[in-house]
């Protein structure tokens, strides 16, 4: 279904050829003629038919979409909350509110089960590590690899929380499933399909983070990808975009929480450290994030994040984690859900 | 206090002319010489100095600013927060959280009244309404004009609530001051330096809007720029900031919401209805905002959204505007601060 | 003219009511009733009704706007360009190509008349200096004010050539049109609609520079402002947007050029000082300028940039300035056009 | 080489400490002791230390790095102009301007060797194609893959054009390395470093796209990737950045031609057709880059744009892209360049 806005200047002619286009898809076709402009409206799945197309006949002025390009992630789709276990926890649904932390990068066997066991206490109920790292620079540490990935699991041995890591190329699904619960994909892989592809294919619970710069529909088309895989376990995360503002790492986009919970039934997660990039407004974020609606938060937390491979200055120190779940605690109690122990 | 970083191939000629400079000027000068560049620090207040006049000398790279550039408004030059009476109310220091509400516009006397009257009735402390409208186009509604400001008084007289509204130009802040309690700075106009110089003057309070695409020391400087006036009665107002994303009106950077309150003495008020210019939104936003520490929120409250002559779309009616000052109550107290009755 | 769709679970009533509400405002209602979506075509010109308040009655999914909101700066109320006269030299009409030129404040007489010279005789047709500068810091240099335009006066009487300066506040409209040629609307003003209304009514030729973050349509809309009153010498002054890349003062949007040319009739000049904030860029900046099709440029050149009062590190010296002309020139005469002398 | 500012009310133990850090490193130290802030400058090679680190050090305010953190994508590792041949004409250099084009995707036989002839004719250098697409929809047409690449090498046996194509996946790299000359990296996978790693093992000339949201550093530091595996043959490509405005489809961010050209040796290519996305203003972009120094051009073209299965809204005809060579030469001689036939 879309909207043909024909210029002003268009001839019959014009006008006669897009009609003709749009029954030969097989649509129905709706003339408005106005003084100024001249409208069709076709009606039919747009999804099929190239907007650009029809946008490049002539006299065609612009083409409106309808439809959201997204099918199986929206809540027209589906109108309940999709639901998952993450452990002993289930993510999504309105009820409690699940909490994953952990370092940046695993950087050795004492420090990932050091930290593991502090978030356990601290409340968390997922563990977050990088094997895997995704770095600016070709100089910097990249990841521990699949030795990150042993150290991972023993830490899930440890604690029973089940593990959430980035996956950054398709041939390193299978190695990265072996050892993990939850596929991370970053940021700056969100539009890289052929890792969408493999995720997907997966069956894996994966964790979708929102593009540095991409639309809140582009993420969902991203989701798409995967759902379309019949990989229904898949968790939006916002972790702030980028935009004119430095003061902080990126700018956390609030609004996309209770955005994404209007236009899709998935489960929405926030990541304030990323979001913001400094540890001192961490708790902030994370705080409003429960009360806007968010059904997980993902937090870094390191011991001593001065010693930190990677992302030391947003991580929380494990006292200052445990306080921040506490007051986490006392918002989503206050609109109506828990962080449960 | 400054630091010049010389370009590699920069010669002992210019490094000593750069230094011969600062000295010139009263400054004292530390030199790094390192084997890829030369470092210059320049001690002293660096806000007499002209950084562009340093960096455009012969040899230089670049200049790196040390100090902030505001002071009054600085944490450094205040500690303590910064609190003052809004009618029955005290905005600022950790406590009572205020909440203002109202119409976009004022749009007759009957409107205003009945507006006001609810939104007392639903725990809001102070009236907002708008007599003089910046609006994008010439050709729509410019607001009632001082005929919109007599019926803001009249709804001050049957709620005891203090008004805020907008002022757009100098010469009208002496009429504008003759009916209302506090002085609203749009966006538009943050970087309106003769319009901060009146309000600034005038000694009223002011609600200082954040520009569309302002950095946060910007605003902070627009703040400066009355308080220099000696009109310390500034609040800050976040109410979204203009990024890429489309689907809401603007991006709401929470985050600003602790960086201010860590960079200024001053009280931090929250919009929700410009952050998000959808009613769906406003809720989430608006809890959101009492989480992450606002000292106050300003919500549009219309009683016929879909008859309102601007900002209909993000107006909320008065029964959701009640819910939500319950929900935010909750927040309030699980963050240790309240909404007083 | 305008698009109303419909939720997919809105009813028959609510139908109803969004096509009844049309008819009452005199409006010819077309239906299209999909099987996902019912659209509401409305034919008539929206810019009377209220698009806000359609959207907001119950059942409505949004609105599509089908024409422009502006109308005197379109190509389609004008389709030949508008032409006019500055000094000597017309702008507008895809002929000759207007060179502005001057410092950005005017520091001393002696200053702003050795530049007007330099500039004259290095083939630039109009002199730039600001009087009156919008200033971020408080503490910073304001301009000369009055006796600033006196010795811009004293440069044009030397060279001949007209004066282009900034005017901050309506109550200065006056003063400055008594001195100056060309009133200049600067960015952080460009939606200061009280200085829009006052520039208008002063019937002088304006340079509207489009606002750091303000759209293509929303700069055509504050044309549309100033055109309102009357005052159609107008010129279009595209000189950066703020984008989330920091290492040019702004990020020049050089598509704005064809943009605004190809929607408005109005001439367009390029501001490459601001729109690269570094001297290294101007260059290549106004090279492009010109390639595509700017009407006019405007540039900032001091004889001495490291004493410069404000800008210092965007302005070029004078011979690099005329160096640039003479590209520039060249650059005009391969796409058909001229810099004449 | 990193300057350290401490905050103002830091102890001696504190500063004490990041001194001590340093020195561990083995770098040497400068204290700057200023009445309101100390500055610790630390004098060796900081890519090797990690900033964050220090930067989260009790009493750090911030670390300011002094050099950039790319090294062999720099001028200053390398002054002059990187240089290679692609088919029988050189990029880099200063001299002859290199054109490709070709249509968006590989659609059919016969329609990449129509279009390659046409582009031959008018004046192209390189033959562009998509073989493999990357696609915001899953539903959308993805590309003929393989198919698509030996009629891309058909096409070059019909022409002598060199073939530049975009590559997705690491796993491909192979594949697209039998058939094409030049592999793209595209804009949504610039920060793929396991494709980037891929691609420098390669050794084969890249065409390294910017991505959308990506500072000009951190395109340079996905160069210095590539670089890193001994793979000197690089190509930046400007592609137009994501920002507010949304008239055009990107807004081209003709700035990064020349800062890119002073920060490193490599070519800079611009893309006219992405950076606007409309082909009404392709033109006029594709005339500034050359105005303003790309090194190359990289344009769509398609002989029917109404039936292009991607991007035919950007495309150009080939008559429209004859007529732009012929344009684009006249700059080109103009700025003391050329484009050879």
């Amino acid at each position: 279904m879309m909207i043909v806005i024909m210029r002003a200047e268009a001839t019959m002619r014009e006008k006669s050829a897009v009609i003709a286009r749009a029954e030969d898809f097989g649509f129905k076709v709706h003339l408005s003629d106005g003084k100024e402009r001249t409208i069709i409206g076709i009606i039919g799945d747009d999804r099929v038919i190239n907007r650009d197309q029809i946008e490049r006949m002539p006299g065609v002025e612009r083409v409106v979409p309808i439809l959201k390009p997204f099918k199986l992630a929206s809540r027209e789709f589906r109108a309940e909350d999709t639901t998952f276990p993450l452990g002993n926890h289930t993510i999504g649904g309105g009820n409690g509110i699940v909490v994953m932390a952990g370092p940046c990068s695993v950087e050795s066997r004492s420090q990932i089960i050091e930290t593991a066991i502090a978030c356990k206490e601290a409340g968390a109920h997922v563990l977050r590590g990088g094997a895997f790292k995704p770095r600016t620079s070709p100089y910097a540490f990249q990841g521990m690899g699949e030795e990150g990935l042993k150290y991972l699991a023993e830490a899930r041995e440890v604690t029973g929380m089940p593990i959430v890591t980035e996956v950054m190329e398709p041939a390193l699904v299978p190695l990265v499933c072996e050892y993990a619960d939850i596929l991370q994909i970053g940021a700056r892989n969100m539009q890289n399909y052929a890792l969408l592809h493999a995720v997907g294919e997966s069956q894996y619970p994966v964790l979708l983070k929102r593009g540095m710069s991409s639309l809140i529909e582009e993420w969902l088309m991203c989701a798409e990808y995967i759902l379309s895989h019949g990989n229904t376990r898949v968790m939006l995360c916002e972790r702030g975009i980028r935009t004119f503002e430095t003061y902080t790492r990126n700018t956390f986009d609030i609004n996309a929480i209770p955005v994404a919970k209007h236009l899709s039934h998935l489960p929405v997660v926030a990541d304030p450290s990323h979001a913001t990039g400094k540890w001192e407004y961490v708790a902030a974020a994370a705080k409003a994030s429960v009360a806007a609606g968010a059904d997980g938060v993902i937090i870094e937390v390191h011991p001593r994040p001065e010693e930190a491979m990677s992302d030391g200055g947003q991580s929380l120190k494990p006292e200052k984690f445990a306080k921040l779940v506490t007051q986490m605690k006392a918002i989503a109690q206050a609109v109506g859900r828990d962080i449960e122990a």
